[in-house]
């Protein structure tokens, strides 16, 4: 082992890293992403708005006119809002003032994996309490664990990834009232629930709520999250927050966006929540496929076929979903996004002869 | 105060923040950026390839072919290469994974304030050696500092922002030689310097360059840094780099640019070299400011009129630069970018009038 090495952090070291296979296919359902590429008014007028801008010139400090805009979409005031290159960015800041040595972040797995990879990088010490058997939150395990530990951050995904659960608002507001700690809410596919925390803002001061670009917005590929929180609580976690996090375009991307929602964005979530029904009906139908029900644009599914074949199988068929067969209590499930109408006929004709496949070759092999 | 930051970690409640005084002027000389803006030939070829992608899609998990790029343009391997969202980025995963309570960074002040923000940010201990009175680094007192401490990272930033030194290559040699931990050199404006580190790298395994996009690149409105070093340490830093953390647009952009460079950049690089040394002779002629010799494209100058008020003066005259009396050992200095030949013209003229207006005040006064 080289020298140099030694000088890294031991929990660091150990880290196997969060990554992601790099196959690719016609059709794509493997990160939540929306099915549509961003509606071409958006990407023009973003385009049109560029050609005032210099692209060798900073952006602001802290982009104030995006938070301005940000803050009238969500409904807060402007000083409680923080954008960031991807919410990814905001949740290493927020954990990077709260954690260290000594200190805890209460998960309930299984979730994304970035919140255990920073707060690991940061050498804290992680809580985890398992979702349900039904993969719900199991509100008095998180309870009981919050009054123990006192964790000071507290990360719930709702609708969580990779299990599409939400928590019940009732729930939350307990766990806010007995937390000492900040309770995070992570958003990021809140629009295809119509469910948000932000409305607690105003009783809750240990309360951040996550939102993101990436998934009903159609900006992946540019990098926009925000968050929502008290001001003084915002200021502090900006500390964390590099200048300059937002770069020139995606600042303007980002601001047409919101202003083209009604219009251009939110007639396709209602199109995703509708095939979302659809297609949790349709796999109900198939023995040896099990869904489970969600509220975000994506959907976990057990499998009498071993996930990593069902993962094959699709690939072969032009199909890319997410084997998620490697997160605790998820062995037997395979996880899909929701995508247009065409690729999700595709995905459930596929499956279909998948499966047949299966059951015949159980039946040779008999 | 809020229940909610009494969480927060002490030594974040503590800190003030970096920030930067939202003035504006025609004339733009207080970030360093490329007095021209990026070629419109970089431009149009990023819009161009951008037109082949998706919005809404990721992109890659880790920039790839970026990296290769990059690694073709300094001369180094793909595998040690790790691009950011701004180079920024890249200095707090470093600064994460090595650093902690009990864990030491050194550094020489006066210098870029991002290195304290993120160490203080992290709980840990800051050593600083100041430079000496001419602004060259204190090589002796550097030894003799990582000798008896021997701290997990060390940041030389040369050509060093603000007062634009440069470390000579032996002495980094040496510093390389005895630091067990490592040692970092921030090269974001190392064009101006022709001065790398990078040829070292095959002898030293605890070395890392940080390179931007934002200064001869001209594209600081996008957001590109990123850093060289061996494959094994780049590896261990690339865990506290966020997944998908440069933009679609940002990494074609960067990519346009080195392929270009030859042509549409480096030509300007050396004007702002022969303007640098044009600036500092006609400086040098006006009693009372004393400017200091640059090998970047800025000039920190001492100056008998206090530097708040040279900065209120020339924004009334429609120029920003930057008052940087808040540093060690600057308390008399104000520091500008070497813009265009108009721009520097400008700003000669105007700080001739400044100090005559100032000589007058002085002589009504006695």
């Amino acid at each position: 082992m080289s020298k140099a090495l030694t000088i890294i952090k031991p929990g660091v070291r150990e880290l196997h890293v969060y990554s992601l296979r790099a196959d690719r296919a016609p059709i794509k359902l493997n990160q939540n992403e929306s099915a549509w590429d961003a509606p071409v008014r958006i990407q023009q007028e973003t385009l049109n708005r560029l050609r005032e801008r210099a692209w060798s010139r900073y952006p602001d400090f802290v982009p104030s006119g995006l938070h301005e805009q940000l803050a009238a979409h969500c409904g807060w005031v402007p000083e409680g809002i923080v954008a960031g290159n991807g919410s990814n960015e905001l949740i290493q800041a927020l954990l990077m003032i709260a954690l260290g040595p000594g200190r805890r972040l209460l998960i309930s797995e299984p979730t994304f994996a970035l919140y255990r990879q920073i707060a690991t990088i940061l050498d804290a010490e992680i809580v985890s309490v398992p979702l349900t058997r039904r993969f719900e939150f199991d509100i008095p395990a998180l309870i009981r664990s919050i009054e123990s530990v006192q964790p000071e951050v507290i990360v719930i995904c709702s609708p969580n990834n990779p299990t599409g659960s939400v928590i019940p608002q009732r729930a939350l507001k307990e766990l806010l009232q007995i937390a000492n700690g900040l309770v995070v809410v992570d958003e990021a596919y809140f629009e295809f629930s119509e469910d948000t925390s932000v409305t607690l803002l105003r009783h809750f001061e240990n309360l951040v709520v996550f939102r993101t670009f990436s998934k009903a917005m159609a900006l992946a590929g540019l990098r926009v999250g925000y968050l929502v929180a008290a001001p003084q609580l915002a200021r502090e976690i900006a500390k964390a927050v590099l200048p300059y996090n937002v770069n020139i375009i995606s600042q303007i991307a980002a601001g047409v966006a919101i202003e083209l929602y009604e219009s251009e964005l939110k007639p396709r979530v209602a199109v995703i929540r509708s095939e979302r029904e659809r297609i949790f009906s349709e796999i109900g139908k198939i023995a040896g496929l099990e869904p489970v029900k969600s509220q975000a644009n994506f959907m976990i599914v057990r499998s009498c076929i071993p996930p990593r074949e069902v993962y094959r199988r699709l690939l072969e068929r032009g199909i890319l979903i997410r084997d998620v067969s490697g997160y605790p209590q998820l062995g037997d499930f395979f996880r899909f996004s929701i995508g247009t109408c065409e690729e999700n006929d595709a995905l459930l004709r596929a499956l279909k002869e998948i499966v047949n496949e299966g059951k015949t070759e159980t039946a040779r092999n008999r």
